[in-house]
């Protein structure tokens, strides 16, 4: 058996504190023609400064998915982060979504975020977000995120 | 024995998260007359805004010090906090840096702040800070935090 560096317990609290899962969900009442293809894209994401980025390839080594992306950010006073970043649905489903229902957060707006988060990815699966109708109900769900 | 809600493992990835081991140091080069009298003071503090402010007594309970406050944000944007606060230097030594002790933090960030934490502690125990050469020493050790 594998042993990982992680404890479940301390992923619970690092993601409370710092992690976050959010959903890109194009305006359907905008008339304005966008470059992005994708209509709704959920991510679950945790970012941190440079120096802090091991623990990001630590939780990429215990969930076994996502990758680390490095993360410009030329504002004064504000240091380069990476982000360790899930967003293959799949991957949503089967190990991010999984672990936090094994390991409940304790935040109330994380809590949250995961259940609505929830609640648009099943409407994904049933191809909600291909028709306008479905897509204005899931970008009203996502204005409840946060 | 009293059960608690809170997880050790837990603790230290909120903390790691979203905590803050900090000192005030006053400039010992600045002539400005100030009116704060006090010179040094070490604070460790988690902060969450109102609706998730649950878990800061919880916190508040599981070490038995320290207090939570509220935090006034009248910024746009931004929501008012409050913060789980230990200053007490006794209950900084025998219970918060104890803890951690015990509980490694992982981030390096993290870790090098509560160094140093722990060193400008030290020093506050033998007097330095009551020199003016002391007091130079710790407000150069302040500078290698965050």
């Amino acid at each position: 058996m594998k042993m990982f560096k992680l404890n479940p317990n301390y992923i619970v609290g690092l993601i409370d504190g710092e992690g976050s899962f959010t959903v890109y969900v194009k305006n359907p009442n905008s008339l304005k023609k966008t470059k992005r293809r994708v209509v709704v894209e959920p991510r679950f994401y945790v970012k941190f400064v440079e120096k802090d980025k091991e623990i990001l390839y630590e939780l990429k080594e215990y969930f076994g998915c996502g990758n680390v992306y490095f993360q410009k950010d030329s504002r004064k006073n504000h240091q380069n982060c990476y982000r360790y970043e899930v967003s293959k649905r799949d991957d949503l489903q089967n190990i991010i979504i999984n672990f936090f229902k094994k390991n409940k957060l304790r935040l109330f707006s994380k809590k949250n975020d995961l259940k609505f988060f929830c609640k648009i990815i099943g409407m994904i699966e049933k191809g909600d977000h291909l028709s306008l109708e479905g897509l204005k109900k899931i970008y009203k769900i996502k204005q409840k995120m946060h």
